[in-house]
């Protein structure tokens, strides 16, 4: 079987395209390099040095014997990927190719537009790809647990079952998302589910929680196949960077009271999830919607069992950047992977000793400053570059950098 | 009060500008002529010459001696957006300026991309002008009931309160859109909803049935202020059309089974809904949503009414183009705009005939061709020039024209 990683150069693309090629399938990458150019845009860089993409490729195929295809584009360039899929001819196509920090989205008006139209587009472009070259390719596409946002009732896979002065529907599941980020993948998942309706195409959307870790089995058969581990407070998830912040022996920076409750998943499952995705297609017209995480916990939570691990360190809450609610219900069902045979790593001493022996043997490049959140929900101007040059830009599409 | 109407120029927004100015606003139009640009590129025009904005905004102002001040310009232009909403300073904005022609969304990729790019891409700018200048401005925003589809329960305004495995909330209504059209607008409104919460904004959506008719109480004051009347199957909407066909003698062509039912207005009813949602705003920081309609028909109910106004029509059913129901539940809660005291034009054989006599005054500006549906929902690539260029453009926010 064909799979074609879009975003393959990213932190989860890379080690997704990695399991896929040496469990067998015949595996190829794109990517337009946007995340090293973000980093080049703030002024930071991943806490383990990572290897070019070209340099990633020949590392495995010395490693692993096994060769990886390479396409170099935008996915909002309509003519590069029409010609990739019909070149490659995929059976199932992993999109991880998104711009997928919420805090860059809400830098100011260009980072919001530029998330949007690159999220919307590239996928738009992609279906239409699809639906010309060959209706029967598997979609399998990251979205986030972000798209429900937090409601009172419990968050189903999808869709929900309403009942409604007498009468009964299954809909999709209201969303409120909260980021221009979270916006632009719930505006995908209904394009999605409109191309499968009108066209017939098959997707799975995996609404996948916030992912910790940084080592898989394949990207540590050598220093060349590491993953990027972002600690910065734009693209650093919340466990990884308390973890950066414990080795560097800074205070954990708890946003607000630390009640918001997420879905979490260790970096292994996501790839055993996509590929139990893969191994199970979704039906020919089917939108399918798998909610991709193992465990919730509180963002306190969180920071305590960072603290335990990493004695001595402290905790302090700052301001929420964000506009979120603090404390609130949360339980969302996750049993569609595990139905389908995941057996998940839980959040355990062992991975937290391995994230805190990674952070302390790159402690001398961290950046504190990087740390410190200045994208601010509630303004809509913020400052993301060590070097700002201010201008106004009259047009929509262009590129923030 | 100064109300800015986005959209100035088109079928709506020219005679709500108008209504308005006579109401007593202080009125500014914006348009960037998209719409009579879409009449070029598929070689169709108003049935209803129509003047230039410039001629109509010197003939308001001898009729009534009110001024209207123009902008010209795109909405995708951010500088365009904030000078024009600083150097104005609207109280209110009326948001008409998007791309509304579903088959038109549908006709290929690029059209799919300009649709989405160009709709969202506006009303982000807006946006950000409104939190920029000043967050006071209620933003009432033109929707459509295009975006609920046809679930099996009835359709609430907006939000619907779920009970859940023993819990309650009040959520975003569920949308299920049927066109690249529609999901924009679905996307817009998830946009807004965020902006309010984040932001504090306030805004209204109207989420409009199909509206029908052509002569408001300011359009027929002369004939340089009469608004367009659409006729062809891109631009045309389905009662508009079915008077044409059976004032140039041709079959009403009723698409499938003819049971797809929908909610209907008057055209002097949309400018009546917006001046109520004007005079009523939404508080600081509410996204509200008032469903804008009258009456639901379905298709063939409403082509068996013209038939009857226009003696001697036929019906023939032809190949539903699109990917919908052709018979279905639908009940559409409509009374927030009844409540705030709307007194509606219901369909009656008074409007019919004044649509007939219309249309045979300019029976011989029907172009027959452009009658019959030639975007087909369940392809990717339709024609809607009498002209075609064949190409593939490589770019992806480029304008189709």
């Amino acid at each position: 079987m064909r799979i074609l990683v879009l975003g393959g150069d990213g932190y989860l693309g890379w080690p997704t395209a990695l399991h896929l090629s040496r469990a067998g399938y015949e595996v190829g990458v794109a990517d337009n390099f946007a995340r090293r150019g973000y980093d080049l845009e703030m002024g930071v860089d991943s806490l383990v040095p990572i290897a070019s993409l070209h340099r990633r490729v020949e590392c495995w195929e010395e490693v692993s014997g096994n060769r990886i295809e390479m396409y170099i584009g935008d996915l909002t360039e309509d003519e590069f990927v029409h010609d990739m899929v019909a070149r490659f001819r995929p059976d199932t196509i992993v999109h991880f190719a998104e711009q997928r920090s919420a805090p860059y989205s809400m830098v100011d008006r260009k980072h919001a537009v530029y998330t949007q139209v690159n999220n919307v587009v590239g996928t738009l472009n992609l279906l239409y790809a699809i639906a010309d070259i060959n209706p029967s390719i598997h979609l399998v596409k990251l979205g986030t647990m972000g798209e429900y946002g937090t409601p009172n009732i419990d968050i189903e896979e999808g869709y929900i079952e309403i009942t409604h002065r007498g009468r009964t529907d299954v809909l999709p599941f209201p969303k409120q998302p909260g980021s221009f980020y979270h916006l632009s993948k719930v505006h995908d998942s209904h394009n999605i589910a409109f191309c499968c309706r009108a066209w017939g195409l098959r997707s799975t959307d995996l609404n996948q929680g916030i992912v910790y870790g940084q080592s898989t089995p394949e990207t540590t058969l050598h220093p060349d196949l590491a993953t990027r581990f972002d600690y910065d407070a734009v693209f650093g998830t919340v466990l990884n960077r308390f973890v950066i912040q414990a080795a560097a022996g800074e205070p954990l920076t708890v946003y607000g009271k630390g009640g918001q409750t997420r879905g979490f998943l260790d970096i292994r499952d996501t790839l055993a999830c996509v590929e139990l995705a893969i191994r199970h297609p979704a039906d020919p017209g089917e939108f399918r919607v798998f909610n991709q995480f193992t465990e919730t916990f509180s963002v306190g939570e969180l920071a305590e069992k960072v603290c335990q691990a990493a004695s001595g360190s402290t905790i302090v809450h700052i301001d929420d950047p964000r506009v979120e609610m603090q404390e609130h219900y949360y339980r969302a069902a996750h049993t569609k992977l595990l139905d389908l045979g995941l057996l998940p790593f839980l959040l355990g001493d062992e991975l937290l000793a391995d994230l805190l022996a990674i952070s302390r043997a790159h402690v001398d490049r961290i950046e504190l400053s990087a740390l410190q959140p200045h994208v601010m929900w509630r303004t809509t101007s913020s400052d993301i570059s060590r070097n700002p040059m201010p201008e106004r830009d009259s047009t929509a599409s262009d590129h923030p950098r």
